[in-house]
């Protein structure tokens, strides 16, 4: 039906956020190193590329190699000039609104962190300093709101999810959204685009005009994971722990549905967070849940759980078997307590100041091979820090799956070697294959190549 | 899950539409001959049984026999008495805002039309004051707007449609709704419930906050065909024929899904009009389509309408199989043309005065056993007089199988008997039995039991 | 600066209210004895001569005899093309936009009242009935609105008051806003455009941007007292006696500052209705108010009250001289309570139907010299009706000084004889002959001639 | 009436701006040298002190020694504590809402310029800094808004203005708003409310609801200069020439009232910026008017100007005696100019970057008495140059009037000295005796003693 595959046009943002000056225009034109183009490019194609299928970074990239886009301040507005954009972006040459929207978030966030931010904060920490930079690069892109309740969910899982559990996700987001919940992921497909959906339709029959479909990215994932023009606040976060935080500080209570390696790096990070005995009394409703047949799926994962940080961390998250009415409840009535907890201890209902996340959550860890051989997989650690290790091993192995430096480091350098104790090793072992054969790896799952090789230390064990 | 199946509470309204006075609460509670109370409560109650799978009028009464509504003035404005309602309108005790919104739609039609309407028009005809009342009736409940563009599209279909079907209603909703398209149907589950849903995503993505969903019942179907809670704008007619009416003259174009006798009801009302040569010139687009595999319905369909109302009728519409993108298109660029000529004559944009409807499309016909054996259903009179006669024949086919005193007649007398020309009957024959092996009479297909005998009449076949 | 005086053009409303049939188009065209058109041309002249200093509706017309208003219906809404209109409503060209809102409200009631009122309620009576359509009126105007509190001021006061005076009732409309509360006055100049100038600031202050600012005018003043801009709600009654019924139903207090006949004729409405006993116990916050100098002017009111209504008449109202704050407090406590009394007896808070209106006070009056001359000014009759009688004749004098058919009666029969008993006629006489000293009677008080004659009848006296 | 004269209390934001992290609260509440405690008492203390006839900062703070102010973050957003604030600015106990958001608009600037704002631009200029410092802080406030026409009018003129004059200022402004134009001003009684005033009962006429009412002041000023409530754009630049810088870069064109040595200084400012021949070809509409009677305050500006900055500066101005409609014309034909200059440019709406402003008009004056006797006051140099140096003497002066460590170091130090050339100080001299003789220095005339004392320099004579 369309013939045409690429569109070259001229967008004007609808709102009033985009005025620049002539020095923001020219460093968001800048393609030396330290300039924004690169990004820009990259992120704007991503926005632009909704509704594909291709969740290869390098692929999207080699696909709209011609794809070019300028920028410039026109007497009512800046206006961005978009050359051979992906049709689907456009009805009858029109933009879609919602990837018009999109566009503008990005140029918003990118300029703000990369020219405007404060460094902030005379005598604070280095991890009070992240988590300020966190809040700072929220409030401006306007996701902090002072008036809201605690409504916001938090849904984790993976973009590679098969039919039935994909409409299941849409039913959770009905239910949420028939309660008023709003919904926050991480863009893409799959688990992140069915509860926004769902929330939609729900949200339409209850007449809730500014229902909240908070979709937050960053550079590094967006290109695999292309927002779905639903998301109506679109935030891009430098990295991806800060991405991290950003969910666990702005949403109010989690669900996590069926997933892969990234789903998991997720689970990590937030178990390893609710761990820490700073956190032991805050309420943080985490709910895992997936349709009939996912039974296999969350044993496996509470396996890995109970067997590397112990019966304790099974005690924050609750699994819910197909039953999309429970899982909005237990949410609703979570969110309550939370609630209730945050006015007891004068907590923002906006910003979760209070949870303490370790410095070794915050640090941005860089997936190459020897970072990645250096992980400390091994008992005789507090939870917590087993935690982040965990969690940087399987966001090592995302990157070396979707992100373009990971492959590129992979095709270079073969696998990652990843290494540790056995009473690790053997667990995550089985964790990884059960990805891999329930193909949640990748969305061409029948192509994948495994990006990492475990090999447990005999050493370690002997220790 | 949920255990109670009845609610009991009160609602007020959210608007500022529903101030009563004195003498309209005692109306509306009045239970004798001339009040409203009857025809109030049935209509609530299929409000507030959204969802439910029951598509007999009498069934839903039977089920909700407790149920009882009371209406009282507050210092503040109305404030309804819910009785043993059905559980599936509340969430939490808290009823769905669009339920809400839908049950003062509901009272505002029916003291409308039961007390405040004017009789109208010195010097009008009598089918001018059926179309000024139409008119009255749709300004009132605010369904008149001035300042639109053509962009209303009528989706008829059945009610009782499978899952492929349904997901295709949602997708061509999709694709108009991307388009800024609105979407207007008779209420009810299948064909008058996907193009709504489709809409809602594809609106939100071009952030389109004021999409219309607009459902046109009557009393007598209601309760067969709850309006989903979308549904933004309900609009209570007085009857089934100025519901068409209001059909034809508000939208601006029409899509026919697949369906039974109801649908091939509307499908002769809008033929019948169109070929009056009256309407010769006037501009209607007019699409019948269906997922893969429809083909053979709409051949069915096209065969009929070719064996009765000639080859000139098929020039009307254009039959689409499988592609949701190009009903979009088409609907789009009809309604450009249908913007085009209301401007040429200046002609209103909401409101189509001009398209001719013959008195014998306006006329309430009642459908007992005597009228349905008094069709003429035979060739020798004008393509717009039979097709009147045919749409009440499917009109009366429609009673028998949904509608309460239709039921109760049948039950009573038998099915109707229905008679005339062997050129006339033998295609209809075809057509209904087609309906019942499609399973698309009732949405409990295994009980069907026709409602009706044809009778081909060798007298006429000789005449 | 303004050179040219008149000026041509066409204008569409704003707003989505007007959709017209054809059916109202030609009754709003018919310039027969049932058509619409003369009032139509009469209230649309007031409404766009607006801020002009003549308060005589014959001089209005005369002036604007040229002036010619025609409406057609167009594609996308109604439009209204005007010949020959008072410059003063336009800027470069384009029609004030509260202007063109007014136009359309004039439109929307004349019709309704003219074409689709219904005539209601089977067992009501007379009284009821009127009372029933007045709030039916006003809800179709769209003044009755459900989720208000108690906040609507009626302003009474002189259309010709000096600077000192207009100064006055800015300050106490100013003091009125700051507090939140609306205002509604009769349109027209002086002290019915004060209040609303000072509340606009206010609102502004407070940031409310829905302020209201009702005007209540009929057919018969309007073009004596056009409406100023501000207002954004304007509505025209049938009569005097409805205009009075929408003020003291539709209104929560009552600000009275200094006037003339026409204040005078609405203070005896209000007192005469609050003394009859049924309404003994309803609270209603009656204020008389004017700046520094104005003591005698209210003593003189006050005077008249004690010797014609009693004592007891007195103490509904309160006297406040050159206190804009006192003002406000005392009407926003006395609001207070009539929120409570509502709530205590269920009552709305948008229409006072437990007030109880006796039916003298709603039937219309036509000052014909035979009318006037029968009005009974005498005591020995309940409070009440002597207040009716009394108002009748305040009503007369107005229409003798300013309105078209009560200025012709005067020019052909001469001056109205009111006759009645001594204890009556001397205060009344005193109390005109104030207005006339004061220059209270007309914009160009210098021309005044009295329109009638009180005769002291000797008769009764004696009685 | 009001008996206390000071409240304590506590409010929170209307809107979503105000979320601050805790280093935030932190720098607010932080009384040390480097914090802002001290200078935001005084920006909310002026802005609570609103209608005050107060034009001495030192007044005003002593008046006011006990107020204090608090904040906090709640668990829905931030919460100022009021101690011994101004009862003025309170109704019942509530805030006034207009007063309510000026205070966190001087939180948001404070902490924006105080904390936030990015030292930017590599490769600029020091002036270019400064321009785009003023953009940073005017988008930041949301002063910047792309889809406007240019529409904004700066009113220029004294606040110590009699009543005359003022309500020619109010009527200036609703012709003004008449024709859809926004006001802004410096903030301040007098010539800095009227037009607001008069722009506010234009746009309720023209149903305006986002009329635009921006006021720029700097902390220097604001206690002298209390914002009007009626200012719903309230902006706090860290100096007075960065407060200019706005005024002419935000500004679409100027409106100069009668007023005294700060209306001088505005009118040296821009002339001399103007009178820059890379400005030669951008229209700026500019207008002096006052009402009848105000000739020979223009005649003694225009000598002034015609004597210092020679005959072509007066080709830039238009003056305008006692003639609303015909400024109001002007001003809107100017800004249709503008608009096609633009347009024409590529040039923003919102932002005028083209306009060149010499570093001179930039610099921070500080007007100590060797800063004052160092100006250099002499022809023989460009005119924009000598335009740069009159406006600070006059600055000068307007902080010996009104300004707190102004009005400190005369009282140590006695009165400036300001020397230069005969023929500049003459006419210098003749400026501000007229000032002096109008009672426009100080709104307690009657005790006005000169800051100043000027002496023509014999030597610079004979140069």
């Amino acid at each position: 039906m369309m013939t045409e595959k690429y569109v070259t046009t001229r967008i004007t943002p609808l709102e009033s956020l985009d005025t620049l000056s002539p020095y923001e225009i020219d460093k968001l034109q800048d393609v030396s190193q330290g300039g924004l183009y690169r990004l820009f490019r990259q992120c704007c194609l991503a926005v632009l590329n909704s509704g594909s299928q291709l969740d290869s970074t390098k692929m999207v990239l080699d696909k709209f190699s011609n794809f070019d886009i300028k920028i410039s301040q026109k007497h009512r507005s800046v206006q961005l000039e978009l050359r051979n954009a992906p049709a689907a972006a456009f009805v009858n040459g029109e933009i879609i609104t919602g990837i018009r929207e999109q566009l503008f978030s990005v140029l918003r966030d990118l300029l703000y962190v990369g020219t405007e931010m404060e460094t902030c904060c005379p005598g604070a920490s280095e991890s009070e300093t992240i988590t300020n930079m966190v809040f700072h690069i929220l409030r401006h892109a306007n996701a902090i709101r002072p008036h809201i309740q605690p409504d916001l969910v938090v849904c984790w899982g993976g973009h590679s999810i098969d039919r039935g559990e994909y409409d299941y996700t849409k039913k959770v987001g009905y239910e949420m959204g028939l309660r008023g919940l709003n919904i926050c992921t991480g863009c893409g497909p799959g688990a992140m685009k069915g509860p926004m959906k769902g929330a939609t339709i729900s949200h339409a029959k209850q007449r809730i005009k500014d229902g909240r479909y908070v979709g937050i990215s960053e550079p590094g994932i967006i290109a695999a994971e292309s927002p779905n023009p639903i998301v109506n606040e679109l935030i891009i976060m430098p990295d991806i722990e800060k991405r991290l935080e950003a969910f666990v500080r702005l949403g109010h209570g989690i669900v996590v549905f069926p997933g892969g390696a990234g789903t998991a790096e997720e689970i990590l990070y937030i178990l390893g967070i609710l761990l820490h005995e700073k956190n032991h009394n805050i309420p943080f409703p985490l709910v895992f849940t997936g349709p009939e047949g996912s039974d296999a799926y969350f044993n496996t994962i509470d396996d890995f759980i109970r067997a590397t940080l112990g019966d304790e961390a099974t005690k924050r998250y609750q699994i819910i078997v197909d039953d999309p009415h429970s899982v909005a409840e237990v949410m609703r009535e979570g969110l309550e307590q939370v609630t209730r907890y945050r006015k007891a201890t004068s907590e923002s209902f906006h910003y979760n100041w209070q949870l303490y996340i370790p410095e070794a959550f915050q640090q941005p860890f860089e997936p190459t091979h020897e970072n990645m051989a250096e992980l400390k997989l091994m008992k005789g650690q507090p939870d917590f820090e087993l935690a982040a290790h965990l969690r940087r091993a399987l966001s090592g192995i995302v990157a070396g799956n979707v992100k373009e430096p990971g492959i590129r480091a992979i095709e270079e350098n073969g696998p990652f070697e990843i290494c540790g104790e056995k009473a690790i090793m053997q667990p995550l072992d089985h964790l990884l294959e059960s990805f891999v054969a329930q193909r949640r790896m990748k969305i061409n799952y029948q192509e994948y190549q495994p990006c990492y090789r475990l090999q447990p230390d005999s050493q370690l064990a002997e220790a």
